[in-house]
């Protein structure tokens, strides 16, 4: 079946909001087989709302919506999508009592009861983390309307727990598919290498840039998961092997999920000190639940004054290769190693920009060391392709990512910590 | 002028990249004048963006097109836009020399000089950061057509340098905006506050979420910016007025940016210890460019072992009262002043979850304390309304802003420290 995403809400055209819930939507629906052929947003506006609405009716089989659900005067997305749909709204006892005991014991006001109006006939999809419940409905001419709150944090819980479960069972096919990420190789590289393996209809294998990453995407379509596997396993195989170290995870969130997996394994431990990085290593290897386990301690030492007391790197390496250098690099990782205690200490000193660079070190330049006590690997990161400078926040993802890689491939045994190795 | 935003790309359909573009585009039209009434995202399919490519021009004054200008056999936008709109496709040499320029000394295919290839009579748009150029053409119906990259990064300097100053030449109206930022009061009950003021048709005022905070934006559309700033000034004033010491800033990107204005104003530095954050405030602090000369040290202290070692939090403290405890999170902020020598310190300890939490020291309880050496404030954070546990990530996120708005309450002089007061 087909599906289009319509999203209701100014906000949205405005671009102050970042349309998020589309996205989770359409990944969710691809799970159980569904194909999202359009997306489209417009404001809270009803004539375009409903016009919107009869235009996906007429070529989608599914239709779900997001946003315009709640209690306020410019939330019409269930009286226009009903009213288009040729629905009345009635009053659902249990809905009401929800909100009744959501406002407990806090002033509330009678607007917020307007949520508990919904289409005749509906599946209600209750809300568990706020006020507006959603539906599932079919039309007259077969097709099926969803309706999902706007804010992710409810529509999230919303979709994966009633929503899709209620799709799933109306559905044959399934879609399967998985990412293989890559990194230190770019996009455009990665397609060249596998160009020929790009060209099948199913399963099919795509590229996508991330940040300073890229994956490849292999996906198939059968009747069950399991032939859907079997489809893939040749070619993502065949994907992994012309790609190489480069890959780091197939199916894995990220480099830091990877990296405190292989720590946990291991029965290692971690210790971080950063400068231009600023603590943005610490917080993505702790962004991992259960990350406590394997992650001593993280250091954010700006001043040079700080990098000496506590992490001991010496006043002569400062005054003679400066604070951006393999040597005070390699210092750092040493000494956070030795201040926390930890098996692995990692270090990172660079210069993250916009201001702050110089000839002989430009905004780009970064030095990323890791150490086990015996050896201690320095990568150095570059600028960008032809000197450009990035933004402050992609060289500092950059950086982190860097000594993710190192220390998965230190873990993993593979070699490469210190080849920096951008193909792009 | 109306507009309507068309993206490209099955990416987008499977819902694995997030459609950024949509929403900066929009937001640079709005500072513009141009109305977006539409957004709509098509995949790589030539017939279903010809049909939408129709209908934009058939009900928008302007289309712009996100994504689809590369080089590979799926980038096909270019193609499929210009023979919609009726007009041929020619090589544009200086592209094409800037192209050649951008793989110099690099291997690069056939397929790359594809992207040289633009509408006849158009004017070209130069990607700085990219090979594949863009451009704004007008069709024979006098309808405007803009196509721009996907990729975020280099579609946004095209956009802001070239795009948009050759958009606004023909465009009578100004609309300006500035956003209210509030922290520490939910969207719905400054709604409640303001409803009144949000009535209005020009000057408007709406309310939005924002992670854990929210803002009000203010808009007026006038010939002139001066004209539409004196239209919203009062209506500004009088929401700030009523929203009080809430209000963190208006136009300031977030409570970092002023946290670090207020620090190089007051001439003061900061230090963090960080736990349940694990590096999250020091990121964000250091996010803002310029943090280098306010911010002298951040440690991430994990291990109780390390909250004694590096902090001097006493052993007793410790044992007597937990890790996650007021006693703790105050000694971590005393703590890490001393350690770095500098004017304030903050001490966050907490339980961000998902794992972890007990009946007595729940998922989502947090104590945040700042310590000028004379004083320390503890605030405590507890769990969501109804209990319902947060994401570990809006845990984190909600933690880091406490710890920045005792900083800037600090800083104002406005008291409120304590005061944790999330009025939802």
């Amino acid at each position: 079946m087909n599906a289009e995403i319509l999203s209701v809400g100014t906000e949205l055209l405005l671009g102050h909001t970042v349309n998020t819930d589309t996205t989770i939507v359409a990944r969710e629906l691809s799970t159980i087989g569904v194909n999202v052929l359009y997306c489209a947003t417009v404001g809270d506006n009803p004539a375009r709302l409903e016009e919107a609405v009869r235009q996906a009716l007429s070529r989608s089989d599914i239709l779900v919506t997001t946003g315009g659900l709640g209690p306020t005067g410019d939330d019409l997305t269930k009286e226009t999508v009903a009213a288009a749909a040729g629905k009345k709204l009635v009053l659902h006892e249990e809905s009401l009592r929800r909100i009744e005991e959501y406002f407990k014991g806090r002033l509330w006001g009678e607007s917020q009861k307007k949520q508990a109006w919904l289409p005749e006939g509906c599946t209600v999809l209750p809300n568990d983390v706020g006020t507006a419940p959603g539906c599932v409905f079919e039309t007259e001419t077969g097709k099926i309307v969803v309706m999902l709150p706007g804010p992710p944090s409810e529509l999230t819980p919303m979709l994966t727990r009633y929503a899709i479960p209620c799709l799933a069972s109306r559905e044959q096919a399934v879609i399967v598919s998985e990412n293989i990420h890559v990194f230190g190789m770019g996009e455009g590289a990665v397609a060249e290498l596998i160009d020929d393996l790009m060209q099948g209809a199913n399963p099919t294998a795509a590229t996508y840039a991330k940040d300073n990453e890229m994956f490849v995407r292999v996906t198939a379509r059968a009747e069950s998961e399991e032939k859907a596997r079997k489809m893939m396993a040749p070619l993502s195989a065949e994907i992994r092997e012309r790609i190489g170290s480069y890959v780091y995870a197939t199916d894995c969130e990220s480099l830091e999920e990877l990296a405190v997996q292989e720590l946990l394994k291991a029965g290692k431990t971690l210790a971080t000190a950063e400068s231009c990085t600023g603590g943005l290593l610490s917080k993505r290897i702790t962004d991992v639940s259960g990350a406590s386990q394997v992650f001593e301690m993280g250091a954010v030492t700006y001043a040079n004054r700080i990098k000496e007391q506590v992490l001991g790197v010496s006043h002569e390496t400062l005054e003679a290769h400066g604070a951006v250098s393999p040597e005070t690099a390699r210092e750092m990782a040493q000494g956070i190693r030795r201040a926390a205690g930890s098996d692995l200490g990692v270090g990172i000193t660079g210069i993250a920009g916009p201001g702050g660079g110089t000839p002989e070190k430009p905004v780009g330049l970064v030095y990323i060391a890791l150490s086990d006590g015996e050896h201690t690997w320095v990568r150095k990161m570059m600028p960008g392709s032809a000197g450009r400078p990035r933004s402050r926040s992609w060289q500092r993802n950059a950086a982190a990512s860097h000594a993710l890689d190192m220390v998965r491939r230190y873990l993993q045994g593979i070699g490469g910590l210190e080849d920096a190795g951008l193909k792009r």
